[in-house]
């Protein structure tokens, strides 16, 4: 108890302490719920599991909104129980994608520095409980996150109550590097006063009113691991061409040689790139982004960031390990900072980031898709990859180009779904090349795709289309009726290439 | 002369008066152009002329950069003349659009925001010359702009020469109406001190090195007058629809009764729509703009604007009249901006626009294309759609729910381009309803879009689709092999009729 009452530093919140299921079984059914936690990190780990036990018992449908994705199996328990009628605005479970697709529960795909928006403004349902994970509470009631920072600000704000659960797992020595600041309803906001990746603009904790908070859960187990890969040949080769680009940018004078403020997205692809850092003449770098994943702590470890500014750490397990295990190391390059702010437009387009988010698949155009297979099935979400994309100095997407042993190709004559249209894509990285796309019309911008980013198996196939879309004119050529056939293949035949098909067809 | 020396008030510049023709003789083949110019309204109608007459009798292609689109027929006579090269960002010419859809020249097409930071950051071809209208040069050799600000800030100071067209024909009562502000380079800005709509935060022209100014060519030619047509029946219905939705937010305490400043688009459709406020009980409205077209002075001659911020005036022969006729009664509600700055996305977000914009087609997820007929040829270009969609607190799109008669649907299974995605549409309206998006997953929208928005001529045809797709699955049901087919039809058969081409069949 006095190690509990240690992590609970204003007084008049001793008596909030409860079991999960009592905490659980203030949620009613219809309820909409605030969880914390964005891409596995910081997420809570009893009261959803208590939630679910007490859905075995009796019908509970509830809103589950978020930072982003969570860990601890929190989602895949959810999707399972069918306890969740909407959640948004972001996703990775594999069992909750399989529910979303079969139509099981509503899934709205959100940027995600607009849901904060959306909660503040009242356009969305109301937050009836916010449940969030914590280090601690301080003395005067400021309630102190853990690995991640997301939504919660927002939650607390907009929430009829609160939950919290103080994770006892989590490295204490996180408090103080938070920074919490709410930028206010629109129309009645000032500037954000944030001018460098390192500045600190609010508090180290959420200001609550204390009386919202219900009850005070005690847990004790690490966030979930990132499930990301090593980096392997192709992410290695993506990386030298990036490497390869930007070292260009350098030598036109169109950027310092400590680059500009990184933005890496989420996934092995964004990771295995960002790690080819390692392997650069680049030095003092700043990181300003959404997640920091392996990748960042090994080119701190390396001596070649700065300053890295997030919204949540998400690492393997090994890396955690490391990290955690010696955080007084990492403490003073890093500050958190919730979703509205390390996504917002207003400091993406002033710092001037360089943002390098992973694509399923890109046309010969330049318009990307990342969230749907097919046009169709949903993958994770947008993301942040949204906020970045269209403010950065630079927003660069990666993706290997070919998919399933061969049998998709990434480069596609016409995405089948659209998350980023042309105007926000300004380089394309496969293992193959880059296409810098900067400046350039449709006409320019097919042949350089073609030629640089497709992998060899699909580029006559993809020249195939784009002369005979030539044929048809246009300011971007298309044959709309073979716009997707090749999707429309690889469902049929379980392939996009085109001699396979002919041949079977002999 | 006399009258001359007036408008040039820093003597310094007294030896640079020129002909149009000399100017234009010192543009050499190859150069990049950065010319004055927001939707017809501040271009320069001299130089451009002098520059299709030289021409004629030698090779000459250049890039042209502007504002937005050029009035006075210059982007006709371009096309024509063959002189271009590359054209951004925005274009809205007829015989420009045939000859960019032929591929005889290259269009790029940006968010209106956007090119001043690929001009300062050096990422697009340099400006060689920039060619401004003006109304004066100060004492202090500052160049004040007319109609439109456009990029001439960006342009003047990239620029190596510049050459200035003073226009006598234009109010001299504009001076004084500007506000001149540079972000600066990314990394190296100061966030933007603008907090309401009529903050001054700059300078009443554009500062220039007069060393580089070349030459200054005197004109007498008003802006050439705008080409939307009158409300109709239709118009005025999605005006009713779109005030009945704004009624509904502010008796739901999401706004104001003095609403949130309003951005409205090109084009007759959006002036309608903002007309239509005209009978509405709002008042002290608030419009922070790219354009200002007849309905915003419409409004403010009812008492129902209390201040406009603007790039560009652009109106009809009429109301062009009216308003420059008696501008005394304007000046103190009006001040205008660089596209930068009109169009950022910090400050929209800041500020928190209503922002409405017009669509070609969009489809029953809620994506929106706004510049590709048949996902091929291009209209106009994005604009500045995508800036105020994106950060605006209300994204609304407004279109009729048919066009060419009855032939097309402008609602469509699935968009043939994707300008705006499903993830910045928050409201879409036409004569039959509206639809409001915000916080709807995928399959919540195409009923409601279905139901609100599309023509009954159309309506089984959609949900037919629909469910088709719905057996599929997903979490954005498609039939891909039928995605474009009605677009497929209507180029085959003359219409998207499902119907009628089964009877054609028979
Ligand atoms: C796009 C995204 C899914 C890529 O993830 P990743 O782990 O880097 O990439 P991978 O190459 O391992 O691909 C992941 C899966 O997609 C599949 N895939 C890749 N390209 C594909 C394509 N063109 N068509 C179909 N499937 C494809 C892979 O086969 C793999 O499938 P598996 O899980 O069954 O093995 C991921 O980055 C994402 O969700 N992005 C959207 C959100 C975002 O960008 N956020 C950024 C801000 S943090
Ligand atoms: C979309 C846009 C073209 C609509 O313009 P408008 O004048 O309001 O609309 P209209 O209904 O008169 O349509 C213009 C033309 O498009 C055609 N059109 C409309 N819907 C169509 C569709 N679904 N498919 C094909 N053509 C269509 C009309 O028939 C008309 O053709 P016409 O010129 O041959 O008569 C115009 O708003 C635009 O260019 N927008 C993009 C830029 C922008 O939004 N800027 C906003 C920030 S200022």
């Amino acid at each position: 108890m006095g190690k509990m009452k240690d992590r609970i530093r204003d007084s008049r919140l001793w008596d909030r302490i409860c079991s999960a299921e009592e905490a659980a079984s203030w949620i009613k059914d219809g309820m909409t719920l605030g969880l914390s936690g964005f891409t596995r990190a910081g997420d809570v780990k009893a009261v959803p599991f208590a939630l679910v036990e007490r859905a075995k018992k009796e019908p509970l449908k509830v809103n589950v909104f978020t930072g982003a994705s969570l860990g601890s199996d929190v989602d895949k328990m959810f999707a399972e129980a069918g306890i969740i009628r909407k959640r948004l605005p972001f996703q990775a479970d594999a069992v909750m994608r399989k529910k979303i697709n079969a139509g099981e529960l509503l899934f709205v795909d959100h940027h995600l520095s607009h849901t904060a928006e959306y909660v503040r403004a009242n356009t969305i349902e109301p937050i009836d409980v916010a449940i969030l994970e914590a280090i601690s509470i301080t003395e005067d009631g400021m309630v102190i996150p853990s690995t991640s920072v997301g939504n919660s600000l927002s939650f607390a704000k907009q929430a009829k109550s609160i939950i919290i659960e103080i994770n006892m797992a989590q490295p204490s020595l996180l408090e103080g590097l938070h920074d919490l600041y709410d930028p206010e309803k629109q129309g009645e906001r000032s500037p954000i006063p944030l001018k460098k990746v390192e500045d600190r603009i609010g508090t180290t904790g959420i200001p609550v009113d204390v009386e919202k908070i219900k009850g005070i859960v005690f847990t004790e187990q690490l966030d979930s691991p990132s499930t990301i890969v090593d980096p392997d040949d192709e992410t290695q080769m993506m990386a030298k061409h990036l490497i390869g680009f930007l070292r260009k940018e350098v030598k036109a004078g169109r950027l310092a040689e400590h680059l500009a403020p990184l933005q890496s997205g989420i996934g092995s692809v964004a990771n295995a790139v960002l790690h080819g850092m390692l392997d650069s003449e680049f030095k003092d770098l700043e990181i300003y982004s959404e997640v920091l994943q392996d990748a960042v702590f090994d080119l701190i470890d390396a001596g070649k960031v700065r300053f890295a500014s997030c919204c949540s750490i998400t690492l393997s397990e090994k890396k955690m390990n490391h990290v955690f295990g010696q955080f007084e190391k990492y403490r003073d390059k890093l500050i958190m900072r919730p979703q509205e702010l390390s996504n917002h437009p207003e400091i993406i387009r002033r710092l001037g980031l360089i943002s390098i988010n992973a694509a399923l698949e890109f046309d010969i155009y330049g318009n990307v898709n990342s969230t749907h297979v097919s046009g169709t099935n949903m993958m994770n979400g947008i993301g942040g990859s949204g906020d970045f994309a269209r403010n950065a100095r630079l927003a660069i997407f990666v993706t290997k180009s070919l998919a399933k042993g061969g049998d998709i190709s990434s480069i596609v004559p016409f995405v089948s779904h659209v998350d980023h249209t042309e105007h926000d894509v300004d380089v394309v990285v496969t293992e193959q090349g880059y296409a810098d796309l900067r400046g350039l019309a449709p006409r320019e911008r097919a042949p350089l795709i073609i030629e640089n980013c497709a992998h060899p198996l699909y580029r006559d196939q993809l020249w195939t289309y784009y002369s005979e879309a030539l044929e048809r004119g246009g300011q971007t050529p298309h044959v709309l009726e073979k716009a997707f056939s090749w999707h429309i293949q690889y469902k049929n035949q379980g392939t996009m290439l085109q001699q396979i098909k002919e041949k079977e067809m002999a």
